[in-house]
């Protein structure tokens, strides 16, 4: 359905509710429908043209367009009404760079350096990156920006021993894959992941530009070279509003 | 490093901070180290001893500590101090049920059906298990538990006219994926999944028991059969205190 833009009053609706469900949900269902089929920036029906088009209660609508809005799929403005929000960006199945990810979505990838300095390995960080205990490594905490929205913050840390004047090198404008193979013939094979599902804390909600509590995914990465050694472990805590995970999953194959 | 249960004041605690980062972080490291280390259920070390061995605020441990208490790592008990939380249930790399993840965890995967009904689908439903507008779906609810505690709220939805009697199916005692498997003879082959960060609203919390607004990861999960046919939409809410992704992820093949 091509429809780019519409008038809060105009947007076609269903004749009545798809039945056998609370009015809640079947609501819901129609304004997730029309999330999919109008674009970002879209202006959705009125609460109170919903509750009149469907005979239900103000309340009952509010509910779910609440809900909406909690998810990140619909924001509101103030006296304007409701509107289709930005599509989450998704990382693929692959081990990408931020800016690889930003860059296939056609948008800009930006950093902002917060830290950049050396510290030595505690015993958490030796393990990981199969370092000594009290071995240099170097600590990067960067902002990462999306068309200049900030989306995620990453604090990665680097053996530094390996990678020479590592701490000194400029990641603000520059991809940290780039630099590993470009300086350091570095070339990473892949990752292991964790990701948790967290409150975003104070601080890091006014980088992020979010509500303090609001959910965010935090990933854990250790990445490999094709050596299978270290070459960084990195935290990162993405927006949960604007980022989501896709995944493409087959069944193990059966035994015998 | 195997010590099952410590006291809380005998815990070992290296003998300084880990240089070069701000001592919040430094004694969070170690606080992390110890967790790993120790199993869950056991108790860590005072906020007043931690303090006392750094030279630290007790302001700045708490803070730390309260980090990782609503990260789920750490939980605290009133008058009795700061304990290891249980590890999160790691979802693998694969398409795999419920029941199988819990099961190969050890752990006694439960259901209680909450609702189950016959509805009709509406445009989304009718789109992603491509059947018509206002064919019959079967939309069961359930609440799972891995060894009697609550982790994930799941509703799927089951295109009812290739499954007859779906609708009456006992879905408390048994798996879906057997049902699916013994009484229609349909193998799945797969899934898309997207995986979304989200707010666990009051409803929810009440049934999860956690704290409205605390963190979820909400699944929506399209599964398939081995002849590329729909076979389920699903979406589950998971504790974000007790529910992780764990990914394995490779570089994509160089190009030429």
């Amino acid at each position: 359905v091509l429809v780019s833009r519409v008038e809060p009053e105009s947007a076609p609706l269903p004749a009545r509710l798809p039945a056998g469900r609370p009015k809640g949900q079947a609501v819901r269902e129609i304004i997730e429908t029309l999330v999919d089929s109008l674009g970002p920036g879209a202006p959705l029906p009125s609460e109170r043209r919903l509750a009149d088009h469907y005979g239900l209660a103000r309340m009952t609508v509010r509910t779910e367009v609440d809900r909406l809005v909690a998810e990140g799929t619909v924001y509101r403005v103030h006296g304007r009404g409701s509107f289709v929000a930005e599509p989450r960006v998704a990382q693929a199945g692959v081990f990408s760079s931020f800016s690889e990810d930003m860059r296939a979505r056609g948008m800009t990838p930006g950093s902002i350096v917060r830290a950049q300095q050396m510290i030595e390995a505690g015993p958490f960080l030796a393990g990981s990156l199969e370092v000594a205990p009290g071995a240099p490594v170097a600590e990067i905490e960067r902002l990462r920006t999306a068309d200049g929205t900030p989306l995620a913050l990453e604090r990665v840390y680097l053996p530094a021993e390996r990678l020479p004047d590592i701490g000194g090198a400029d990641l603000e404008h520059g991809s940290l894959f780039e630099l590993l193979g470009r300086r350091y013939g570095i070339e990473l094979d892949g990752a292991d992941q964790r990701v948790v599902a967290v409150p975003i804390d104070a601080e890091e909600a006014a980088l992020l530009e979010v509500e303090e509590g609001a959910p965010g995914l935090r990933f854990h990465t250790l990445a490999r070279d094709t050596e299978g050694k270290p070459a960084y472990y990195a935290t990162s805590l993405f927006r949960g509003d604007r980022y989501e995970i896709e995944l493409r999953q087959k069944r193990p194959e059966p035994r015998g």
